[in-house]
């Protein structure tokens, strides 16, 4: 048995992913939160005695990413865990979602990737080196994520009624996704429970106005997404980067072209990059991946970036960043997690026939999204 | 019996004041928290029902201010509940914490309070009109405030680490204060609660480093409070003052002199002023203030300023913005609340005199206070 079981952890969802030794998806399955700096001890062991029941206990490689995991004790401390319900796993690697992400927008390869959720983070990989920037969470940082996005667009709104005692149209759009009458109500809403996710949960109101042309949505959107692009620069100026590739992570991303496009934008003035793309591949496959090329095989090992997978990575150009989306990326938005994984992974003939015809738009994205990106700062 | 009650509840004590009719203390206490917004109904009861055992039932007037006292209804509820422990009283006037602070530092005057604690707030009042700026909590706004110079002052030391993979000496403040070993580590303190009370909690980290002339704490500081004086600016607009006086209430200017004289440089490099000053009246006392005058009898009216106690507001010119504080004020630093209740209503004919041997002092607390922002900043 060569499998390789891939996991990854986040806020909301726990995703897993069987892979066979050629890479095909064998099985996926998806189960109860996994950020492991909220979960208990015996949270995370029946966590994972569920994948054990779905899945067996024959892997060969096991490769595990969890939003929370940043302390190499956490990630030893889980790969014992992981070494309790599967002993017979030759390699196991434990890494945090960014490692993931990474690893599904580029397998072995170099490059930077971005990723845009409730949160934000930046890792660059070259030449055996890693750098990051952010990834801090939403209390010290996260610029250009779902919640900071909402928390300083609500900020200037409430700046803007002091200044002007007037309510900006993006402050109507909150009152009226959030049920409340005034910002004096919204006020006690917000504080009455300011949670990460309550407030991020505003971003759609931000990227809607800022994607209508609203210059108030979308002047929030620069200056965040700016230090977002920040970061990138500064992972590329440590790694020495020329013309690196950018991959595009998450929710933002994927659900937002005005967001990608903008933030594309501001990317572009700040550094030479070779490529701009939203990557699509799930994060349970990207987990998988790191395990499979994992030079040492103790738990808590740096993964190294995976060889095995990379073709499928090229998928993730499908179109996002181009001004109108081809049938089939409409198709992959609505489909779930296991029928995305079947469609990346078991049909790689189709992905590279559908990349082939679409060589040229590809290439077109770049000038295409200069003039969107125009075409919203006129409003 | 013309007695009044006054009752300032915050978000860690509750403090109370039972004043005759001319104004001098008879009782003082204090209890537990008293933000409204986070009191459910039966503990608001409990809270009441303790004062009125302690007080007794029988006043003219009751002031009582708040924290997190927002809207109308909340002020109406909480009118009604005084007026259920209290039947016989004449006026009840329920308020925010911020009409405490102002009638404290101004009684009937006209004036600029900034509030500068764990939140921030401003507010002016001129002519029958009020204004505000600002005090949307340590979510929408609060610049300048204690959660604010801290949450900002760490969001940079991991921006300066993204950067240079090197710990600023305020990181190494902040790791010393929470005893944790680096920055990740840090990063799992602050996620694990990220409450309001323990980011503010690092606060005097900034202030202090800041006061030793570290130029990355003094940045942040000027930032920060830069935008708090904006909101002054803000409300002297709005109530079009020529050289309003400037009160400055809360932990901040009372703890830190460092933290004064950068605000107030702010301020002045905005507005023409005729005094900033630190005001030191108790909460509890502006609270029996605003009943005073209070124009109509029915609950949750728009508290007027009042007339009777004005002169002991002038005690908050007591030299906190001189560059050394004189003995006595060092003294009042260390009393109690009722003890400092004491000094400043009791022993009015001290007060008096103090201020006219010290007329000269304060004539020169401007020049002084340039100087000290000029020393900091050199370094």
């Amino acid at each position: 048995m060569e499998a390789t079981l891939g996991i990854e952890g986040g806020a909301t969802k726990t995703t897993w992913v069987v892979l066979d030794a050629e890479g095909r998806v064998q099985a996926t399955g998806r189960i109860g939160p996994g950020n492991v700096s909220l979960l208990r001890e015996e949270e995370l062991r029946a966590l994972l005695a569920a994948i054990r029941t779905e899945t067996g206990g024959q892997f060969h490689s096991i490769g595990a990413a969890f939003a929370g995991c940043h302390l190499a004790a956490q990630r030893e401390r889980i790969a014992g865990l992981l070494r309790v319900f599967w002993p017979s796993a030759k390699r196991v690697v434990v890494a945090e979602d960014a490692h993931s992400a990474f690893a599904g927008a580029f397998g072995s390869g170099e490059g930077i990737v971005v990723i845009a959720g409730t949160g934000s983070n930046v890792r660059g990989y070259r030449e055996g080196r890693w750098a990051r920037a952010g990834g801090w969470g939403h209390i010290l940082g996260d610029p250009g994520s779902a919640y900071d996005l909402a928390h300083i667009a609500l900020q200037r709104v409430y700046d803007a009624f002091d200044a002007t005692e007037g309510l900006v149209p993006l402050g109507e759009s909150f009152l009226e996704r959030t049920g409340q009458k005034d910002l004096e109500e919204l006020f006690v809403y917000i504080h009455s429970d300011p949670s990460k996710d309550r407030i991020a949960a505003l971003a759609p109101c931000v990227l809607e106005s800022a994607a209508a042309g609203d210059r108030f949505a979308v002047d929030v959107v620069l200056s965040r997404c700016g230090l977002l692009a920040d970061q990138v620069k500064c992972v590329a100026e440590k790694l020495r980067f020329d013309r690196p590739k950018v991959a595009l992570v998450g929710g933002l991303f994927e659900h937002s072209e005005a967001y990608a496009l903008l933030f594309e934008e501001q990317v572009r003035s700040r550094l030479a990059v070779s490529t701009v793309f939203v990557s699509r591949v799930p994060g349970a496959v990207g987990a998988a991946r790191l395990a499979d090329e994992a030079a040492e095989e103790h738990p808590g090992v740096e993964p190294k970036p995976s060889r095995i997978l990379l073709r499928e990575s090229a998928t993730s150009l499908d179109g996002a960043l181009t001004e109108e989306r081809n049938p089939r990326s409409r198709f992959l938005d609505r489909k779930s997690v296991p029928e995305l994984v079947e469609l990346f992974l078991a049909e790689e003939r189709l992905v590279e026939e559908a990349l082939r015809e679409r060589k040229e738009e590809i290439a077109a994205a770049d000038r295409k999204s200069s003039y969107a990106v125009f075409c919203l700062k006129k409003k």
